[in-house]
């Protein structure tokens, strides 16, 4: 089978042609039909998750996936209702399953975890063998393409679970703003969940690209901001005009560039809750006082489980999500690793086999 | 000033010419632009609440209230932001201030509560004393007319907070049925509140008259159902058939009628949630072992609170609320009373001066 | 081995012996030490669940199960930690691992699970198969005595799970009174859990039975007091008495007679949450206007799981769990379910292999 | 009367004769009879505050206040239940009243807000005015003495809301670590909530001090650990030791300085809750990458409001709180405030009257 993997740190993948992998007993043979491409997947090829966790090489990336199931392990239970030929897509945190977090359901979350992509094979190759119980089915009737589910499991997932976190606080409600901040591969989902879950509230977006702001704009924003070369009072003053405060009440940041952050909780209002996703930049640091006196919540929100995609495939199979994807070849996939890592992309790419 | 007064139960309001009421230092008198018609004010008037409460007579009723405001009391505080001649709506619950709930903004189920229309003055007379804390401005610039304004202090705020219960609750996603029990005043509401807040919940929605279904259908249910001489399974029969399962995730009830209490709770799925907001029955007679076993939760929903109705006028205000209003004159408030106690008013009758 | 099997409704387990079961790869089979006796039990006997499920005979019952691993099979993961001669206490509801309820960790109350004792192998007998993540493992450390374990992962758990919804719903404080109903084998814990979560709630107990009293009061109580031949109003008198108010505001119902609902909801107070494990009756039946006006919550709980057992079993390890057990032989079965039947057994039978 | 005034920043309070104030209708004359001194009152007089508010002088520090009634408006409401000589705590946060925290009883994070003591007159002088609904009556039959009531409104007050925060995010259970960090005059009263609201969890302490840590002990701290001259990693392994965990799963921050807070954080456990009132730093700076992946959530957690003083006042009734009070004269204020500069006082100093 063809795979794109990285052999080390700071190096183009190399393509080449694999052996197709073994599967288990209780697992599943997945036929990749697309996989989302990631900034993360660049942060791991540029080595910034090194001080974190030391991978072995080769790595085949790609974490957002969608298959067609080839095989089914002998052991495999018949209430997880799969059959070979089905579509499904991939969740891509794997815990031990013993840990308080994995009996929640948060298996992104397992300390003694897995990440298909980062380790265990990714979807940068055609075949992968995955446990049955990270698979959720993809009924074909609802004609949703393979190069649209795969972003989903993902950049289309990550902010459902943040956005959730602020609803889920009582953070969300007709008289107050919720902010997006940055608007690129999960931004463009999260101005779309954020209409769906903000219960009436104003949504406004927040980035430094015209661009990305047309999309945000088009997928639902009430308003959106350029903050390129603004001051906190500019923003502000904009904000003010455009919907009556110049506080926001909930932030979710899909970004997480240090300036961002700090403009964002600028701006929050008493009470107000930030739900934190994108993980562009590597610090955090805020002035103690407001953050005490005004009562924030910051809320940390990684990837999403069974269920939070479980939701988000609802949505996409009631019509209910708009997909900015560009579907791209497997002889492309260096190519655009490298525009990923400058930022400019818009929309989200996927390799399509 | 015109007031029609019930001088006793189960007999004609009397309208009649009385003096405008005083007002205190720190109330506001205001001036009644319309007043919505309850079928609660029909179970005041037929004796409902004799047994919890015993109201001297004469009573003026009318609770769902916006005006003018004619005069403001010389300590009423200016951080209030009142003036003269703004247009206001009255949250409806009065509390004592000290206890526990009225400390959380809970007022209208203190246990020393007081409720106008129900002893203090109440809309169905031209002029009222209020306090000040229980005014809500509502912008001119809107264009929201006072019959659009008035049954949202109850029709149109009961089943707001009794939905935000649910969705408080986890109760409501996009892959979850909601369904609205009753399609009178409250369940035209209801339906769209279904929408606003259930995070891309399906809403179905249950009615025994065609004509009410036809408005849920308007005002976006994504299913109706009439229950008019249909068994539980004949209902379950044709919810599988609309919405793929035969169960609901959640259920807003605005009728409260005994059977469709049972035809609730029996359709009810596994840790399912109901929110009960209506009043026609009397009674709750239901089998314990599902109750416990399935993980049912109840949950009483009474009225709502100077927050919640602060979110019901935002929704109005962003135009995200459509309105089935009837005005009516104040010389037929009678003959609208005797139509509401047979239940066969579509939309909400409200009392113009 | 030996078991005691229920080979149809309404008559004596037969006391017989019978062949170990076999275990799959995925399985462990377990040594049973200690299983308790339920009411539960009786239940089934009797033919109470007939209506919701007819499994087929014989039926090998007892769900309160703690044993020694006595085999694990080829391939349960490494990751549950478990090894031959390890003790471990079972979580009794298994769930088909794919619905949300499994998803987010409660698999006791999935639409298709099963529970073992109630069609799989029960504890009545001495060696049962279990699927590995259905097992946790107690150190032999703490020297906590199997007959003080089994009953743990029911009477010991049902009630642990209930009142922590009415503490995550808010409804335990310092100027709260906590109400337990019942203090059979189940409120015998109940007592104790209302101390350790209320947070400096008053804690009171109601029972029929003055030993049962002694029993509550002796585990923690605040205040007990017997409902026998007593009316609504002489009750809270009493309560006003020892309190200083006539109302609870929160209420752990492990008993579920009808009557004693309606005395529960009775002493209500406003806002008060009402959790429900007890299944000594069949009905529930209220008034509706209390449970609307005054925004009563109903929380029907059920058993509890993987991670409700972990914590009971942490409480018990620290020695925070005072135990009421009386070790029975196998031969004394049937002697004890009609002692149960009658329902004057005080604290909790177990039958020791 | 006397009073100890600030005339301006980084110099002593001037110990004055100055007459009583006066009270409005709507409010009552409090004779104060014990005011605690605060950290945060040296960090008015340092000017701390200077870049969030600008009072105009003088100023009457002293926030935490309990006296006597000694006068009553004419305007108070009877609900209040107030009367002359009765004794009285003082909520320290005044809300407008109007926006949606006052209406949740969040007057102390109100944005329009007033605290008695940075502005309004405080506890250093012996007469204020406070408006009624400020006011918690404290019955004198429990014999609480005024030194030790006084800080109960602050230092008291103020860990209560940040553990409740924890308590109501699922954070706190019988296999959970709960971590104090600093033992100053809110970390002696938070190792008591720790345990009253712990459920189980096993509370450990930190701070510098040694005769700090000994109070942890004996108000009931499972283990203290000194943090002076220590690594994390050293801490990390002295945790281990002593709980058997080299985590935290969740934190009360009484202290809030900032390498406390990289600690802090640098310990806790995945999904863990991070509750910070104490306001000795300036600065938060920790890394980005766990706050996302591992979602750790922060709560930041100001004062307390009515309810939540209630709820203290409650537990103080009980008998459940100790106190660690030291009640010094009027002469004696500003020797005092310059040894709680040093940061060394142990307990709470408090002035009587």
């Amino acid at each position: 089978m063809r795979a794109a993997r990285m052999h080390g740190y700071n190096q183009p993948l190399v393509l080449e042609d694999v052996p197709i992998p073994d599967s288990k007993p209780d697992e599943v043979l997945l036929k990749v039909t697309a996989a989302g491409m990631c900034r993360t997947d660049v942060q791991l090829v540029d080595g910034y998750f090194r001080k974190y966790a030391q991978p072995s090489f080769p790595i085949t990336p790609g974490h957002e996936i969608v298959g067609v199931i080839q095989k089914i392990g002998s052991t495999v239970s018949k209430a997880a209702g799969l059959q070979e030929g089905d579509q499904a897509v991939l969740v891509g945190g794997w815990g031990d399953g013993t840990c308080r977090h994995c009996q929640r359901g948060d298996t992104q979350i397992c300390a003694h975890g897995q990440w298909p992509g980062f380790g265990p094979y990714g979807g940068y190759g055609e075949y992968l063998p995955v446990p049955a119980r990270y698979l959720i089915k993809v009924d074909k009737r609802y004609n949703l393409k393979a190069e649209q589910l795969a972003p989903l499991t993902d950049a289309g997932l990550t902010p459902y679970r943040g956005i959730k976190k602020l609803r889920d606080a009582g953070a969300l409600g007709p008289n107050r703003v919720l902010a997006v901040l940055g608007i690129g591969g999960l931004g463009a989902y999260a101005v779309q969940y954020a209409k769906l879950l903000g219960a009436g509230a104003t949504v406004v977006a927040f980035a430094r690209n015209a661009e990305k702001l047309a999309v945000a704009k088009d997928f639902g924003a009430d308003h959106v901001f350029s903050t390129k070369g603004k001051s906190l009072d500019d923003v502000r003053k904009e904000l003010t005009e455009a919907t009556g405060q110049g506080e926001i009440d909930a932030v979710i940041d899909c970004a997480g560039a240090e300036e961002m952050i700090q403009m964002g909780f600028g701006l929050l209002s008493v009470a107000g809750h930030y739900s934190s996703v994108g993980l562009v930049g590597d610090k955090v640091s805020l002035p103690l006082f407001p953050l005490v006196a005004r009562e924030y919540t910051y809320h940390g929100s990684f990837w999403g489980n069974y269920n939070d995609l479980s939701e988000v495939i609802a949505l996409a199979q009631q019509g209910k999500i708009r997909h900015a994807v560009k579907p791209i070849r497997f002889e492309d996939i260096n190519k655009n690793l490298d525009l990923l890592r400058t930022g400019d992309i818009v929309g989200r790419v996927v390799v399509t086999f």
